[in-house]
């Protein structure tokens, strides 16, 4: 059947979320992380973080392939290294990042339950999606959720012509009473990989600050910055402040790497990653009702500002991806032909029923 | 006497140290609280971040106007209001935030050593000076530190042309083997509000993407963006990024304001501020000693990153301050004669010996 790589089809979030985790389970994942796993991808899809998404979910890109290959472990003993009442370590032993992650996540919580703050390490692990799905796990809890990952290198310290470190991101969620709940997640770069990919498909140009090119030059070609793997981190140049999100990227790798033991920065092989948790007890603080209500004060002075000319208003973050998740929760998840045929092409392989379209 | 305001005087710190904190015991303040106070502020001036030293320290401004005022208090009742394993929340009573900064990061690192990490927020405090010197306080017990501040309102969040939050400073210090601690100290502003002043009091222009003019404008005028105070968040303008520098700062917001109760975001009277901190014991993780050949590891491959052409080194996190620190120890912290003059009129009105020229 020809597909149209440009071709956008809505599926519907619950049969694609069954869908990923029946193919994880084919793939000798168990039931339950296969579930997970799901859910941290299709999550990433519903707020619109579509770079994170079943976009990597397809026979030759990395979950599928790396179960496939052995280079990641569909049923990793994960297990903790180092324990402390409210620390510990925790070796991925070459799981999937998002079933890690989550397990790592949830013991962070119950330690924050009992001594007002839990912190998680883990070395050992995969590329775990989006950051946002952990540091959201905290907010039933009546808790701040804090996580961050290493990444491969491709981003060049402040003067820098190499590429020494990750994205890096940080994500960190609080709970509101009335309003959306407050959820940073962002790249320590000017702007995240899939920026560039966005750009060179739409055969756009970048601004300068967001990427330099072979020769170490600022570029505007998305197709030279992508090729030439060398991001800047947030600030663009000296004077923008890029000193700032190089050393918040290293701040990122100290706590996911140098904490861990598996420091990205310092690996060619790319694929280990290291990652860092954090939960926060509310009323180990001040009591719940008054955090809320104070967030939802915070929010709506952020919101009643006045905009700028030739804007229609200033947003809270979280916001535009909880707008999103909900609308496209009730009508679907729009994904590109190039993406739909990735999964049609996993449902042949593992031989399980198709029915996204 | 005459005062040329442009002249520099190299000043020995450990007579600035005692002079400093004389005036503070004339002040009524403890003899330990002041010699903390005294501390934080000449080590920011040791470390070349002079707008948090003892420029501040002059009869008409913040520390001593305060203290004769009645604002700040000198001998508060600082006190635990909540108390768990791991965290706390400390009351500062109005106190000096140096001295308040200084116990509740204390308090911090006792919690971490029992439980792995420990996490202090503080509400009713005032302005703390340089974040740097709480974080660094971590790094002889082998930990990792944080310190957090809100302050007042003078930055506008993405498309907004309103201020509506601090300069709100993240600071991040980690302890390395034979290379020097990594120490990030940053505002989460492009540029901190100490940048326009240097820039006026040169006659030099600053660059697109720091400050707003009165009519919300971007601005190249250090004169006009100090009279309008609205300052950008770090990345300046939506495509560079602001929008993560925005969330950074609310993120600061969120736990040294709403955790604690003192929201400066939504306070008219800007002097009560709230901090957090936090402390991470190393080897609660991993052992210290892999921890810190990993650190020296790291910021070795960081320093041997080519340099862009036009530019000598690539820096790495608190280099630069610490290589600020040794010399102005040995030679002495450059003053200019404006300053001398404010300390001078403290030690007159204050009845102290002074002996610092």
């Amino acid at each position: 059947m020809k597909i149209d790589a440009q071709h956008i089809t809505l599926v519907d979030h619950h049969k694609l979320t069954r869908f990923v985790a029946a193919a994880f389970e084919k793939l000798s994942v168990p039931p339950q992380d296969a579930a997970i796993a799901a859910n941290v991808l299709v999550l990433a899809d519903l707020r619109g973080v579509d770079t994170h998404g079943v976009i990597r979910f397809n026979p030759g890109s990395w979950y599928v392939k790396w179960l496939r290959d052995g280079e990641m472990s569909p049923a990793p003993k994960i297990h903790i290294v180092s324990d402390a009442r409210s620390s510990a370590l925790l070796d991925g032993d070459r799981g999937i990042g998002m079933v890690i992650g989550h397990r790592a996540m949830e013991l962070a919580i119950e330690k924050a339950k009992v001594s007002g703050v839990g912190m998680v390490g883990v070395c050992n692990s995969r590329h775990f999606g989006m950051s946002a799905y952990y540091a959201m796990q905290a907010l039933p809890h009546d808790m701040i959720g804090i996580a961050m990952t290493n990444a491969g290198r491709q981003v060049v310290p402040t003067f820098g012509s190499e590429a020494r470190f990750g994205t890096n991101p940080i994500c960190f969620a609080a709970p509101a009473q009335k309003e959306l709940p407050f959820v940073i997640d962002m790249a320590t770069t000017t702007a995240a990989a899939g920026k560039l990919e966005v750009a060179a498909r739409r055969g756009a140009s970048i601004p300068l600050g967001w990427a330099l090119d072979e020769k170490a030059q600022p570029t505007t070609d998305p197709r030279i910055a992508q090729k030439a793997r060398l991001l800047l981190p947030l600030g663009g140049t000296r004077e923008g402040g890029s000193h700032k999100g190089y050393g918040l990227a290293i701040l990122v790798e100290i706590l996911c790497g140098v904490l861990t033991g598996t420091v990205t920065a310092l690996n060619q092989n790319q694929d280990p990653r290291g990652h860092f948790f954090a939960a926060i007890k509310i009323d180990a603080f001040r009591p719940v009702n008054e955090f809320k209500n104070d967030m939802d004060r915070l929010i709506n002075e952020l919101k009643s500002t006045r905009p700028i000319e030739g804007q229609e208003r200033v947003y809270v973050a979280g916001e535009i991806e909880f707008e999103t998740a909900k609308r496209r929760a009730e009508i679907g998840i729009p994904l590109l032909g190039s993406v739909i045929k990735g999964l049609r092409d996993v449902g042949q392989q593992l031989d399980i029923a198709y029915d996204l379209e």
